[in-house]
């Protein structure tokens, strides 16, 4: 059995979310009748101090549901360079709303680069212009190596963008990650914003769903897009009992997750053929490069070739890009898995033909 | 507890339907690894006759990715005026997909005029005019009374629109009522066409979900716009694992609902104060008006009324349009409860005002 | 030389119009500096009652703005089951805008169908339907045969649209054609609406061009609307010029294309082989069918090579439909030619083999 | 009377072009029967050695027809991150045609960064992305001071799309001048593409319009798109017929262009205030900053004020971005006005409080 550091969207289900779903009180959620949708949603608006919550299918689909709600056709939603919504969304706010995206440079940091921010806080004065409608925020972010925004971050990008009349999203699908690693309640890095999307799978271990939140109008006009979309389902209390339990019991533990991603970085630190920062390692996402004696970057193929060993090794990992290489921790990798990954990656990078 | 004949969404799923989903063998669906949907999309396009299946999280997003993937921008999305697609679907292929939608009249049987659509299979002749891309065919017709299209119409359907390079979908959110009614096996009724989607909810109990099927190139298609639209789920299995119950122990017991559903509209044919034909009841649902002693119909705010008076009495039956009433038979509507609830009907129609 | 009743938009501009063009005083419209723009646009708002007007290349651009931005991306616009803008116009509102379209039926004299209006103006209650923004009218009504919508007709549309809370278009390519025959000002029509596009060309048979008109904040987005649809032109003053012509020179002879027309349609009931009304023939617009000796419309066919026949017999029309003919009347056409025209059309119908 | 450097959009049509216009001979284009615009558009093809070629009457629509023709809803549309059409064309290709743009570096030169390029050339594999279908060059570079891309670049960017499958189109609004600036025709810059739109007006002096040209079956598909977005037009001749004499008798004369705004440039070089390298001066368009005595940018606040005593002086000019300036020379300036206008920036530099 291999250890999967691919993704934590591959985390399954804890026997407590198997228990629940096999009890759920079920209804009609499309006739908003489903108890436990309802519950859930409660739960959710409580936990990000927001008005109301709604439960989607998936990270994606809430992400595209704030997009089209905030900006209509032929207004701008911004989002980082390195962003998921920017990258991995299939450009959704543009193929599906008739939205613009237009990026703005990441930092290292996963922070956005303010002063290409504020240039592109456009308003309706320019007939060649489609004016900004939203900007969106990725905490924790994926792609800078699962780094955290702190609130006073938000808030920053938040009050920019409210002064120039442009609302403010957050793509949260790790937002509990970033509140543990900052010992901060979730509700208070949601304050500044106007809508958040947070995923019930990844770290907290739900099989399916993500929630929505935002003010009850927001959540009024979403659940019309939901219904366009197609994420309106009918008893998605199943969904919705494993959900609670993700938000009930699973949020302490990403603790644990941030603690073996940071051993693996450790033990990584040693290998010469590896360039990683244990330092830079904030939750449960760490990215590190392979390099050859000269430390020059390895090339794609090699690269490839090493993430192929890897597995054959036991330890799965994906590419981020062409050069990169990602690992994550989540439920059911424990300390152990770490100190094997390890190894397995030790006799990988013997086996990768590296000069 | 009332009798629920609201429609056939509000079912619950069967006991073997929980245990299934407590046992499933769970995987990560975007990558493809999800072990129970691959064996659920094993058996749809099995049981359809079709190369591929899909699982999607509802009927609605199936219907929305066969027109956005048989549908460039700019092309036209033929529907007949009487459908859930043209009617209750948000404008989809238009508000997503930048594709118009072009109503042809429902013959009262579902089928579509046939002249009509002759003129609406247009070519890139013509500038002014949005070519036709596809024919979206209903079985069984929800507004038409839940009526069946047999193999013969769907065939002359599809041999129009494919003499003209237009495609056919079938929405077939019930299309299992429709074999079971005709005595046919479902894949004979979706030979004709290049995509089906049916919905494993609504009779056949499964919780949440609905399956596209087509060819290879079709489904690899809808892979992608189902990524686009937020509808790739992570462990969906658990919900497979349910549809896939509905599929092995579900489908023959619709001839019961059938059953009901004639009996009911026999037991309404009795009362006076009702319009309504037991002989073209062919399915599950009924469609009844109601009248007054000089054979008028009665007003919208008094069919409302009787609504409202029917819930009292433990009748939940809801409105098509402004003066019909619809009432559904699914899994868990016995036949003791079609007599109740002709009882409370006949009460309710005492209680509501008629002259 | 041709008799071309194809349509009035072949009609070639006047002495006066070619003058005005040569002199045209210009600058770059784009920055709003074009004087003889600014002065046709004045003149526009002033003739329609608007507060502002603006120029657009085509009566299709006119109205493809004034949907998009009446109409947001998921609203409804409602257009006649005849109009032009539901069957003409590539299915913009859709195409371009992801608006639905959704037709009501158009009766004989152009006006839409109250009942079925009225069903059509939905609201945002209710999750699965697009509501309505936008109820479009066509004044005169090309496929009614040149029907005319009067002051009451356009209130009780408007009224009805309002309560609910949509706005009305009104497409008025041929609105003084309307006006002329009722012998009101052009301001009255499009008083109950909130805004009117009209054409510079056809029968006021300016070359090039279109207005739409409305109040200021309308105009302000349709000015950024036409410049994304790539409508903002430089100096086109030299088409205004022509335009400026058109609304001082050219509206009081439309009276003479009227009377042609109904000249024209007279002298065709004579023939037994035209079903022809002349007393609905309202302003320029005459619409025919052909019948054999049974009284039976001919075929497509046979319609079809009526009309190459006319054409060799210097007569130009067109088709409308399948089985209909029409002739429109124009600048250029003088009572001389309608008698030639009767004469070609005489000889045609004996070389059409009618049985 | 100032000197209008904002823009070579401000030209007006020459004494021929006038005449042109009074004697066009007319037909009605959407039927395919203008003379003139059909003499146009061979003319065109010809030109820039493409089979087909269509009038539109703009540049942006000529772009956004050739982004909505290469580019299927929901695939990818690359562009230079300084170029016309992705900041300047209210992001078309998304809002109107639902295709994501994607922003490639853009160097100082006009050239693409082509490892960025490279990276953006995504296929159908990955259902997280939407796929590129068409990469936009434009040339010369307007917001890169004019610069010209020679053929050989050109080429190396058709080269890495066509091995993708991405199709290529030049933004050629100022074609001609790269032309003359290279001293080669535009029939070799345009062989390596699919399509290119230039422009009429701008420094070939037509009052209105541009021409998009590539193979037929292009055009035939442009044709429809230019109907949808209400391009198309009646009597367009008359402005084909200023458009025919700018192919025949504007090009040779925007060398004239050049050497003015090399003259200015080196003009402008002697005031330490200005910050301008006449060597990077290759057309007609002129890009410089301000800076006080410490060798810093001015402030845009500062750099407004100049340009405001500027035009106090007689010289008008734009900005670019917050901090840069923008002269255009063009047809009706000559050099006795570029005398003046440095004369002009002089005393508008000493009145404009620099330290």
């Amino acid at each position: 059995m291999s250890i999967d550091l691919r993704s934590d969207t591959v985390t399954l289900p804890s026997p407590a979310m198997r228990e629940a779903m096999y009890q759920a009180e079920l209804g009609d959620d499309v006739y908003g009748e489903d108890p436990t949708i309802n519950r859930l949603q409660e739960l959710a608006a409580e936990r990000t101090g927001k008005e109301a919550a709604l439960f989607v299918p998936s990270g994606t689909m809430g992400n595209a549901i704030a997009t089209l709600v905030h900006a209509q056709r032929g207004r701008t939603v911004i989002a980082g360079d390195a962003s998921h919504i920017y990258n991995y969304e299939a450009g959704g706010p543009s193929t599906l709303g008739g939205s613009p995206l237009r990026p703005v440079p990441n930092l290292s940091d996963g922070m956005l680069d303010l002063d290409k921010l504020r240039a592109e806080l456009t308003d309706e004065s320019d007939t060649h212009i489609a004016p900004a409608a939203l900007v969106c925020i990725e905490n924790t972010h994926n792609r800078c190596g699962g780094a955290v925004l702190n609130q006073s971050q938000i808030e920053t990008i938040a009050n920019l963008a409210h002064a120039q009349g442009v609302a403010v999203h957050i793509d949260g699908a790790r937002i509990f990650n970033a509140a543990i690693a900052l010992g901060v309640p979730v509700h208070e890095l949601a304050r500044p914003v106007d809508s958040l999307m947070f995923c019930l799978s990844k770290g907290l271990s739900a099989p399916v769903g993500s929630m929505l939140v935002g003010n009850k109008e927001f959540i009024r006009q979403a659940t019309r897009v939901r219904k366009l979309l197609g994420g309106g389902m009918r008893q998605a209390g199943v969904l919705a009992a494993a959900g609670i339990i993700a938000l009930e019991q699973m949020v302490e533990r990403l603790a644990e997750d941030h603690k073996h991603c940071k051993q693996l970085a450790q033990g990584l630190a040693d290998f010469p053929q590896i360039e990683v920062d244990p330092e830079r390692v904030a939750t449960n996402i760490l990215i590190f490069q392979l390099r050859d004696s000269q430390q020059q970057p390895l090339t794609p193929a090699k690269t490839a070739r090493f993430l192929q060993l890897a597995g054959k090794h036991g330890v799965l990992m994906g590419s981020m890009g062409e050069k990169a290489i990602r690992a994550v921790t989540h439920y059911g990798i424990e300390a152990e898995h770490i100190t094997s990954a390890i190894t397995g990656i030790r006799r990988a990078l013997i086996d990768t033909d590296i000069e």
